[in-house]
Formats: C-alpha cells, structure tokens, sequence
C-alpha cells in the first residue's frame, strides 16, 4: 500500500508542469555547463561548475527514478526509446573514473545530455522522428550516389594516387577528396594538380561534378515530392471526411433519380391498368 | 479653429503624391549622401555634403511634423510601428555630437535612414512583414539545428582547443568555426589539421555536414510548403466564393429531387384517392 | 513588276528550310572562329581565318537584306527587337576598322554574333522571352535585397575601411566584398581581419548571411510559386475547356431539374382540373 | 533434346533467389577488390586479390553464359541495354594484358563492374533511366547556357589572356575558368587580377555570375515542375480510373434526366390522349 502511495505521488510529480520546467531548466543548466567548461576558468569557478555537474547528475538520477516508478507497467517503460537514452545517459554519468581514456567518454556523456532537450520537448521529437523517417525513401538514390561516389574514387586512386598521395592515396582518401570536390572546397587546386600530369583530367572532375549535382538534385526533389504527396494526402482525407459529412456523392443523385424513375413507371403502370 | 485649419493643410500635403515622391527623393539623396562620404572627397564637397545632412534632418523633422499634426488620433499615432521607426531616426540625427563615441552612433543612424526606403514604399513593407511573419513557423526546425550546432561545438571545443585555440578555443568560436564549415568555407583544411591528431575526426564533419544540410533542407522545405498551403488556401476560398455565387451544390441538387419525389408522391396519393 | 518578282523569290528563300539550315551553319562557323582565334594559330591559319571572317559578314548582310526585302511592310521590320539586333551585328560589323580601340569593339560584336543563334532558334527565343518576363515580378524583393546589402555596405565602408581599404575603401568596394562575402568566398578570411580590431564584427557578418540568404530564399520561392500558379492556370484553362465541350455544369443540371418541377406542376394542374 | 533440357536448367538458374543473391554477392566482392587493390598490399595478399580476380572473371562469364543460353529469343538478348552492357564489361575482362596501356584500361573496365550493381537491381535500373529521360527536356536550357558561357569565354579569352594565360589562355581555358566562377571556386582570385588591368572587369564577372544562376535556377525550376507534372497526372489517372469504377459522371445524370422528362412527357401525352 505503501508503494502503491508512494507511486501515485510519483505520478502527481510527474505531470506536475512546474516539474517539467524545472527539469528543462536543469538540462539548460546542463548545457551551459557544458559550454562553459570550454572557457579558461580559475580553479574556484572550476570546483563549483564540478559541484553543479554532480548536482545534475544526481537530479536527472532522481528525474528518472520518478519516471520508472511512476510508470505503470515497468515492462513498457524500456520499450519508449526515449526512456532508454535517458537512462542510459544517466547511468553513464554515475560511473566511476578512473583514468583519462574513460574520462573523454564521461566529458561526451555530459554533451549528450544536451539531447535530453530533444526527449523532453514533444515538438522536437516529433520533428526528428519525421526527419528519420524521411531518410529510408531516399535509400536507392543514396545507393546510386554511393556507386557513383565509388566508381569515381576507385578510378582517382588507380591513376593520380602518385600524383598526390595525401588526397588520392587508397580509395577511402579518394572518397573523401571527392566529397570535398563535391562541395566545391578548392576542388580547382586539387584539379589543376592531376591535370599537369592528365592534361584531360578535368573530364574527370566535371563529369563528377554533373553527376554528384545531379543526383543530389533528384535527391532533393525526391523529398519534396514526398513531402507534397503527404500534403496532399492531408489535403484529400481532409476534404473527403468534409464531404462524408456535408455534400452528398454524384452516386447518391444517380439513386435518388432511379427512385424517381421506379416512382413514375408506377404512374404510368397505374394508368395502363386505370385505361385496361 | 486655425489649429484644425493646419491639420486639414496638413492631411492634404500628406496625401499629396507630389510630396510623397519628394520624401522619396530626400531618402534617395540620403542613400546617396551616405555612399558618397565612404569615398575620399575633397573639402569643399564635404562641407556640401554636411550642409546636405543638415538639411535633410531638417526635411525628416518637418516631414514627420507634419504626419504627426496631420494624424487625428495623435494616440494611434505612436502605435504604428513605422511611425516609432521614423521618428527615433529622426529624433537621434538632432541629438548633438559632442565626443567621437557619439559620432559613430550618429553615423550609423544616417546610414539607417536608407531604411526609410521600406518606411515609405508599401510594397516593400508588406514585403518585409511576410518574411518576419514565416520566422517563428521555422522555430523549432531552427532549435533543433542549435541544438545540433550546439552539441557538435562542445564536442569539438573539447577534443580540438589544444590543436588550433583561434578556431576551437571555447564553445563561441567553435560555434562560429561549425558556422564556416557548414558554409564549406576552407572546411577541409580545418578538417586536415585536426585529422593530424585525430585521424577519425572526418566523421565528425562529415555526419555534422549531413546533418546541417539535412536539418537546412528541412527548414527549406518547410517554408516551401507553407508558402504553397498559403496559395492553395487562397485559391481554395476563391473558388468557393465562386462557386457560391454561380455554381449549386451538390446539396442543393439533392434537395431539389427531393421537392421532385414529394411532388410525384402527392400525384400517386392523387390516384389513389382518385380511384377510391 | 521586277521589284515585285524579287520580292516573291526572297520570300522563297527566306521560307526555304534549306536556307535556314545553312544561316545555322553559318552562324556556328561564325562561334567556332571566335573560338579558333583565342588559340595561338600559324599565320596561314590567321589568313584563312580572315578570310572566312569576311565572308561571314557578307553572308549576314546578304541574309539581313534578302529578309528585308522579303518583309511585305517595310516599317514593321525594325519594330521587331530581333530583326534590330541581327541588323545593327551586321552594320558595326562593316564599319571599318582604323585603330586599336574599334578593333577591340569589333572583336566584341564578332563575339555576340554568337547571340544570334537565340535569334534564329525559335525555342531559344521563346526562352529568353520567358525568363526576362520573370525577373520584373521579383522587383521588390531585388530592391529590398538591394537595401540590405546598401546599409551593410555603409557600415562596412564606414567601419572597416581603415583595416583593409582594397576590400572596404568605399561603398562601391563594399558592396563587392558582400557579394563575395554572399558567395561564402573566402569570407571568413574577411571577417577575421576585421574581427582583430572589432572582436563582435562577426555579428556583423552572421546577419548579413541570414538576412541575404533569406530574402533570396524568398526570391526563388517566388519563382517557384510563380511558375507553380502559371502550371495551375493552364491546368485550369485546359479543364474548363473540356468541360465546356463535354460535361455538363451543375447549374444544367439544376436548370434541366427546374423543367422535370414545372413539367411535373403541369400534370398536377391537369388532375385539379380533371377533377373539377 | 539435351541442348533443350540444358537450356530449362538453365532457366531455373536463372529465377533461382540464391543464385541471383550469390551474383550480387560476387559483385560486392568485386567492388572490395578494386577497393583493396588501391591499398598497399604485402604480396601474398596482392596473390590473393590476383586469385579472385580470375575467379570473379571467370564466374561473371558462366554467368553471362547461363543468361545467353537460357535466353529463349537468342536475337533478344543483345537489343536489351543491359545484356549488352554486362557482356562488354566481360569480354574486354578476358583479353590478356600484354602492354602497360591495355592494363591501365584493364584496371578501368575492373572498377567499371561496380556498375554491374546497376544492371543487377531493378530498382537502380530504373531511377538511372528516369534520370536519363529527364535530361532531354532540359535540352534548350543547357543549349542557352552554353551560348551564355561560349560568349563570355570568347570575352574573357579576347581581353585576359595576357593577363593570366593559364586561366584565360584560349576559350577552352575560358570555359573551364567560367565553369569555376560559376561553383564559386576561389572567383574573387580570378576577378581580382583581372581587376589590376581592367578596373570595370567585376561587370564581367558579375553579370556571369547573375546570368548562370538565372538560368540554373530556370533549369532546377525545368526539373520540379516536370516532375510535378508527372505526379499530378498519376494522381488524375488514378483519380479518374477510381471514378469511372465508382463514381458516374455528370453527363451520366443529365442522360438520366432526360429519360425522366421523355417518362413524363409521355404520361402528358397519354393524359391528353384520355382526354380526347
């Protein structure tokens, strides 16, 4: 019984809206330490800003245990993705450090719990989910960009990977300069260089480059379209429950005529039999 | 009685397209007056171009005078956001200059007279309005892309100060530095430096270049989109208003077949009484 | 009676599709030889080269006089802009050539005789129509952009000409460094130089990035919706067309509805008097 | 009989899932290979590489042969693109090498199998076709912008050529300049030295810069309202496919009506005729 009250305190505090102000205040907090870190600061200002450190942490500790208490059937509370990266988040933080390679892993723990901004504010999260979401319907132009992007660089490594070893040394160096090129990043600097040697070189580049553009542009209009379509679709449920409701269907006219039609060959059959 | 006179004057100069093509004129001039101080000029022009300054002060005191008498609820006067606009700059240039710290100042208030040009041309302040309206609809799109931005600067303020301090010192100007690499600007030789010590650390611009353009593409798209619903919304109630003075509806048609149907069933009723 | 007779066989030949080819020809001959000449050439080549530039001029004034006579109204020929460009190509390029400075000028027109493959194309023509119809309806949005980079240009110009008078000496040099600045070339080397002496310049820059990349965000949405509602309006125009020739409007429908009532009114009325 | 029986294996090959997962799988493998080669490699492992690279030749040609040979209409198989496509990759595969030139182009059509990836999934096969097709349409934009390049190259070869020969040296340098001007690329270098020697030469670049954007945009804007088009007119198609199978069409009603008129004029008639 105890637990049980325990619990729905829990619950109240849970959907308590100052609560929830609280908590975004203390993962702003968070992040200001966060960034505050970066900056030279003397020593005092360093231990307070390890005080405060260890103060969210034992908050976002004590947040999450509200919400798995609060919660009421445990088994579901691991299913919401949302969850597990907050506990995770936390339960990183609590480990204890020892030496400095674990020390860099608890600094970007500390980062990420700016994400916490995402999971805590509802319209984030639906944005991030739709922006995942959209990322699968490109898969195939993505697919075609990557063949481009490795036939391309399996060809720059073959022939200019003595020219300059730095950028065209093995084709994992070729991807990447070809990514640079794509962006228009020096790309003349890295072209003029192979084209002393290939005077045709810039075939290479600019064929590259039309392509690369090209596909990106369908990649673009891919998500616009699809974007439109969901429009769309919106659009026409929309007008459709409209139209279920207020306008009746050409199809109910045409039911409605035939009533009409059975209604006067009665009249007509009436006066047959009337005239018989 | 003579004060009403001036105001009725008054409202009439303000109404006069003569006028308003001068006020106009005096902006463009300003416009000018302030390009031309940017060029070395001899003395003898700059006096000219000072005593065009003080006349032009003295033009926007009296233009605005006369708006101000001319208004007739003076109290609505200062709710407009234009008039405040024009006044404050107004009110700034007479304010004397006495040290070089005010000089500056003043300086750039003439330089914001050119924004006058917006105050006066209808066009360009409906122009103006709509993009300032389209801002908040993108605002979570923008905090998510803080957030990103946010994350990545702490993430490369830790791990990069010790290797450039001038790009990746404290969180600010790492900020600024993920700025320049999202516009590509020389992004690759910030990359290779920290290549040098990291050689992972193409993954970090690389997913933050995804990312950016990814969360920029959205944004892009968002307003794409809005700016498409807006036009259908108006074609939509253009349509309607349309088809509501001209076409009937679908609606109206039934209703009429069904005064048809009552009328054949009043002629069956007919018959029938007819017979017995 | 000769003149008349002339007239007809130019109009021949003016509709030959043989000849039209062959002023195609000739045009492209006319590119290639400003192509050939930017090449280092053997003197024998030069010759030829002359040689066949000479004939290009008397062809064109060939084609531009048999067009002329073939043109039934004399005073609508120069009312046409093409006819006009294609003729004052070929008058400036008969007028002799004495110094270097028309030899300069004379090379340029040989340069835009290439303009006269858009004027013999009718594709190309209706293009060109079509795109500089749409730069007017952009005018605001090109005067407001152009507001914005005036006032940063003088606060630029005002500010920074001390650090770097190549780049900001004046607002003429101003306005092509935010061009550039626009353009995202080598900005940030810029904006540090300036940042030295005004550490918060890269507010300064950072907005003027925002303000110009949101009003030309704006300005290729208006294109887009713009091209959008002339698709729509075709759209339209087509499917009210079609519906005129083969589906009936609501309204004849209710009209047709409105004649079954009065029909049916008139059986009723037989009945009463029937009856009576 | 046995060529026959051979022939139905064959087949059964062919459509069998495991066997067309096991061609994919040899063509990753081949795209590792031409990955791996570009790596410094200890010999046994270069042995190795050299080993599956006979391997992957060899079964790209049974496979070849098993799709030839299962092919009912012998005569079909080379008129499909593809067919021929991985036939040509094959055979320059198996011509020996004797030369260092023929191993170069050996090492090409190697990397030229990742494209095989393309013929094998239809998936990909079909969005390279739908880019293919949509090049076409955008024949006279690309045709325009060439003339505007052309031209501007022809201008800049004329004037700049002494100034920087390995930039402007002739109009393919010209146009190679233009294109990185266009991309952005490091564009104030360039303006700048010609700058030095003709002071209005930003006019030059400039207008370059205007002219190749507007008619970019025109040919993105080419790109989206086309695709726009294509869903639009599925989404008709669809729409009208739905109403024909559910939905009558006005012209349906009005038929209906006017069998209702001729049913009441005949119960007129048959009135007057009792009547009478």
């Amino acid at each position: 019984m105890q637990a049980s009250s325990l619990q729905q305190k829990f619950i109240q505090i849970r959907s308590n809206k100052a609560f929830e102000l609280f908590v975004i205040g203390v993962i702003l907090l968070s992040a200001v330490l966060v960034g505050a870190k970066t900056f030279e600061q003397p020593p005092s200002v360093m231990m307070a800003l390890k005080a405060m450190d260890l103060f969210i942490t034992l908050f976002f500790l004590t947040e999450i245990t509200i919400r798995f208490v609060a919660e009421e059937k445990k088994s579901q509370f691991f299913k919401n993705f949302w969850n597990v990266f907050d506990t995770l988040i936390v339960l990183v933080s609590i480990i204890p450090i020892d030496n400095s390679e674990s020390a860099v892993i608890a600094r970007l723990v500390r980062v990420f719990r700016v994400l916490r901004m995402i999971s805590i504010i509802p319209e984030l999260r639906i944005l991030l989910v739709s922006l995942v979401k959209a990322l699968p319907q490109l898969g195939y132009v993505m697919l075609l960009m990557f063949i481009i992007f490795y036939i391309y660089a399996a060809v720059g490594a073959t022939f200019f990977s003595q020219i300059n070893p730095v950028l065209w040394g093995d084709i994992a160096l070729a991807l990447l300069t070809l990514f640079r090129v794509m962006t228009f990043e020096d790309w003349t600097d890295v072209m003029y260089e192979t084209m002393e040697v290939y005077p045709l070189s810039w075939i290479f580049y600019l064929t590259f480059i039309f392509l690369s553009a090209f596909a990106f542009l369908n990649m673009v209009i891919g998500i616009v379209v699809n974007v439109m379509e969901q429009e769309h679709e919106k659009a026409r449920a929309e007008k459709l429950s409209q139209e279920g409701n207020e306008e009746p269907t050409l199809k109910d006219i045409t039911l409605q005529l035939q009533q009409i039609q059975s209604q006067l060959a009665s009249l007509q059959q009436d006066k047959k039999s009337d005239r018989a």
